[in-house]
């Protein structure tokens, strides 16, 4: 059997139709083969799938911006970089002369002004050059694959920088950095010119998703807070003017370069991107919308829609003789988290106190965030403390460290048989 | 055992620092208890926490915004809203007076020029009366109870309701609604006056976060997709300015309202509410606030957190012998959904042509969504073309409709065993 | 002979090309007669000329804006209508819902939201009918005639006042005026529906540019000081965005109205007004934007045009004899401003010491302003404490009041001759 | 005598009531001592009037402004220069990164934005230190002595240059001019850096209000439209955000500098100039502000003041009897403009129809200007048409070219006596 993935993401691209533009005021830009049309999907364990021109590089452009952004959050700590970059949508266009009047910050690190500024925080004391190959090395590991840069993009964008000059002096006059706006303009325009392909741009929204973790190289680039930051100011930053319809259609935190990317990432699920040079007024790719559309509907994967209605946390509950008397075994499955496990206490709470004792079989438990963990090992505490002990079935560790919070530890077995209990209620 | 969760809400108010000012502008509003204080949970089953003061009633006020957006959406339909209210975040005040340069439109519901469209859209061709209590009926669905109006803050709020006024106007002139702008600044004015406390806002808030099915009375109030849509629109324009910063600290859907109320709403998990009035510059209430920052970092509910690493998809998987040849079998655990029925499709890839037959066993699956059904019945069928007979043990349903597309039909069995299947590779 | 200046009014009127369109946001309004054209103007002393359809009348619209607000002033003092209103240029749209953000006051009386709130300070304690009734009778003032409402217009125009509305409760809402703002726009509506024709018009302007009397009736309507200001913001402020154009080009303090009028007032010389309903995109009547432009070239009316040179303020200066010496006599001409005067002062100070005496012959002057006359008085004061006798020739009395300063006058004589001066030197 | 005008400067700048701060943000600026005070008045003839340290030099700062305008606008022509920069107020503050949304053009040449593309418009093919060299020229042409720069406050001022460089790059990028933004911002901080006195900036002031002729050198600099072009926009634009308040409670053209400065002038009457270093909120010199409010009222010099009734432009009118029958006689006085003029023709007309002559006295008439001579001259002309043969009286040719229109000209005396008339009626 062939996976039907890869002709999904073919028949995605077919559906979409095209219109719009070749961005056109980076002449070398203009040049850009306008037919070009790739998809890729990476899963959280790298695994790619990709559909059409998914090697024809381009040029990275504004999805440069989040991952900068990354690599100044993780490098200065998020306050640092709060301090001199905002947070906010701007309602503004992506390239505006705007300042917060009240901070004087740049609104948010996804508009030119404010990823100029993020630019400038990262190695504020190398020379253009090194801040360059700093951010390319970063970036590299992003995609696990050493990135290139398009020189020729970069000095036909140079050549023609002087907006972005402009927002860089203007930050400069506010003291949001302290280096020679040219530099930081120079520097700014190389990373933007770094030669990406839809693969790699999968890789690294992957990345992100995956709490910083790259999911082929499996080698951690940033914190997992760090990539939470990230994806946050994309929900609400990441395509311009366009950031409001783009969360309710498609409801993928996401990044668009007048290159014609847009990435989305899907956090623990997928990173996905996809390639159609014309652009539509916004400045987004026209055919890269409609096939992130498609995913968000094909895929269910928009974050506001509610998960299905999961089976009972409880598998099976009963009452089992032991040598000492009644216990009450509880069979779990599932992941753990607030929610899930929250019924696992009611659960608990529930238990007649003529009960012996209790017995947790997680099994079939698929994950335990924090919280459920600290939830479950006070709810058996609190058990112990009225004088039931407490039993723990779980093979593979879903919980590793089953410290009550007093120092205590419930009796391990390998199975609710091995605990010799017999009987089901 | 008593279960932790009240205890824990105790202590989250317990550690909030009050400041700020109660909102004053109303007068009646600034008669309220300044120190009240309470929080409330509600659970996708209707399961409700609460700890101090929620019992006590207080004005709606702006929180009522999301609840009749969401009716306006059920009962026009998204595309006919959308004519008359965007969905961007405005980067404006709450009250400014703007509409889109190009759209003549209110930037997004949240704002008090788009929440007073978005009033006048209900029933349009109703009394003003009648459209109050259509708006109290459609509230009280979401809350599982009758609310009711608190006519003294009404008539106070009437009494300065010029900015109100000012701005339906100003949508009136540009066509946003055809009623006398009185009548809905009235009507608007009486929504913003329902009475509810932080146990009915937890109910509301879970309503959406369920669905748009009230997890009490198990009924539905709006669509899958409203609910969806209102809780996006929550994600980039629920906060006033404050949304970005809101979005990267804590990630919960959320609106405010200045009667000190706050509520967030995680799809499928919580809905959640806190209540206390005094409120800061950007008019959120200012325990609220510290409030949700804690159960966003205690309970890891933050929208853009990635999930804990689940475990395998596959639990486990061999070859055993049957009678027509070897089977390939492979038990699948935990919620499919497209990330992990992806994995489940690279399985079935990787069985070896002289494989005959393939099994899955669905028992320990927790929840399948709609793509993930589609993906794994596509794997099914081409293997059937392949000429390999496909096997389907799902004792409880997690896939209720088996057809395989091409209206051919797995084998069904209670169990691997029952297959006939024996031996375990 | 016939004066050649209805001719040349004629002749401007058949050099204007039409374009644009009748304003049609009044359904009334649209039914005008777009091929209407008139021009008017009013002399200082009354006289009017006018050419074209003159005596077609037409709403006032906007026009009633800086006479309204000449009211106001005049009323209520220019400090107490400072507190309410600005007098900046807004670089806003007419209709714009914007208040300056530190005082919370409209930019200026002349953009709708100004205007609204201006005509709530006239009469703040009276009836909607009795202030429509005020402002009605004190425009008739400034006219000099008793105007009439057009009520199709003012009707058809209520229908459609939601924009205006909306800034009324704007400026309500901030405390700019204490009554129903639905009363104020129904005057407001009213004040612009007042029937004029080019020649009411002509001379309501001319009324302005004389220092608050009207020249046809030869009656005080506001005080010079009114006047002075209204013209004022008339030069910032009256044309909407085109401000900065008509000054630079025009030079011409004026202000338009969508009904298809445009006047202009230069201060102590003309009263002008012009008529033709079609507007431009600005919402300047097309052909009297022309017909203004035309007047300020061929009339060199320009505010900031430098005027011709004068002849010398001193006409005749020379020594004669007298009984008890050497008098120096000085006859001026022309008026006597501070420049002009300045240099009388330069002649009086270059007067040898030996001079017995000093004669002013004021015979041919013809203006002396305030200044002047105490600049000259002070001169004479020093002379005299010098010890030199100052005489007065002013058979015509250009300066009424001699006292030196000190209680002193000088001694005065029908002619130089009278003096018993002979000789020259 | 001495005359009292210096007695009058000491006595306003005594008056004043010192406040705000000196500019800091060019910390060269923060080192001038901020207790300096000087006034100067520049006569239309060029006589200098100063009070206080009055040759005390300080940079010109923005005052530069409307003299480098008036440059370009000579240079290029006005055309050429509205195609790039507007005459609009902006209601934005000086430093504004704003350009007319609709042209892309900065609001007007008063703000830095303008000012800076003004600077690139004059010379835009010299090197930096040429079109340096030329401004300073220039510039030294309106003082009448060659001014230098202040190498020290240029130098820190370029420094601190990164706002002005955000805006030059922003009009660069809009392609408002094609040099080097650096180069431009350079020169423009020289252009600000030039030394001035207060005697100066009322020369410079003057030269503006006297058509563009130096008083003091009695040469050119600019063309009479090019100076009332700039006064025009310093109407509008000159003082900032506070134009609307200066031009109702001052009413003189003007234009302020941080530096100190504030310059002022009446078109055909006087340049004035104060120096204090402390400015207000606005950026303007809080003792300068006071002294031109002074100059205002006291001297009558408000743009928007009716001139003082004038006396009658018809000094005597009779009939006298010539040999060839009865001859109208008209001695006319004082300046003839439009409004003067036309009551010449209002006599014209009612002469009676069996008169034989017209004969007009022009002994008495200050200036006549250009409209005037052309009405005059149509005025006598048709009376000549209708067999009236016109003589004309004017030893001092206030109308040297006496040409009716049609080739012929009237008969010429050098008093009305010569002409043989006899008797007054």
């Amino acid at each position: 059997m062939k996976t039907p993935i890869p002709e999904y993401l073919v028949e995605v691209l077919d559906g979409t139709q095209d219109g719009g533009e070749v961005a056109s005021y980076i002449p070398e830009l203009a040049r850009v083969n306008p037919d070009r049309l790739a998809a890729a999907l990476c899963m959280s364990d790298g695994r790619l799938y990709t559909a059409g021109d998914a090697d024809t590089r381009f040029t990275i452009q504004s999805i440069s911006k989040p991952f900068v952004y990354a690599l100044a959050v993780q490098e200065l700590g998020l306050d640092e970089v709060l301090k001199r970059i905002g947070v906010e949508p701007s309602g503004e266009t992506f390239n505006s002369a705007s300042l917060d009047p009240h901070t004087q910050r740049p609104d948010n690190p996804m508009v030119n002004i404010g990823a100029i500024a993020t630019h400038a925080l990262v190695r504020p004391d190398a020379t253009v050059a090194e801040r360059v190959e700093h951010i390319r090395a970063g970036l590299s590991a992003f995609a696990g694959r050493e990135l290139e840069l398009d020189l020729n993009v970069c000095s036909s964008e140079l050549e023609t920088a002087f907006r972005n000059l402009s927002l860089a002096y203007l930050v400069r006059s506010v003291g949001g950095f302290e280096q020679d706006p040219r530099g930081i303009v120079e520097g700014y325009t190389h990373q933007c010119s770094l030669l990406v392909d839809a693969r790699d741009l999968a890789v690294m929204a992957m990345t992100l998703a995956n709490a910083g973790i790259n999911p082929v190289a499996k080698e951690r680039v940033v914190d997992e807070a760090v990539a939470q930051q990230v994806l946050s100011v994309m929900t609400t930053c990441g395509m311009y003017d366009a950031t409001g319809d783009w969360m309710t259609q498609v409801g993928i935190p996401a990044k668009s370069g007048v290159g014609g990317g847009i990435i989305g990432a899907l956090p623990g699920q997928v990173g996905a991107a996809v390639f159609s040079p014309r652009l539509d007024d916004v400045g987004n790719s026209v055919r890269g919308v409609q096939a992130f559309e498609r995913f968000s509907k094909d895929m269910g994967m928009h974050l506001l829609k509610a998960p299905p209605l999961s089976r009972d946390v409880v598998r099976r509950a009963g009452v089992r003789e032991s040598n000492h008397g009644p216990v009450h075994a509880i069979e779990l499955q599932g992941p753990l988290r607030f929610s899930s496990t929250e019924r696992v206490l009611r659960r608990l709470q529930d238990i007649p106190e003529d009960t012996h004792g209790v017995a947790l079989d997680l099994t079939r438990v698929s994950s335990v965030d924090d919280v459920s963990r600290r939830m479950l090992m006070e709810g058996l505490r609190r058990l112990r403390l009225e004088g039931h002990p407490v039993y723990f079935v779980d093979p593979k560790s879903a919980i590793p460290d089953r410290d009550l919070g007093d120092g205590s530890y419930p009796t391990e077995a390998e199975s609710l048989d091995e605990l010799g209990l017999t009987g089901l209620a």
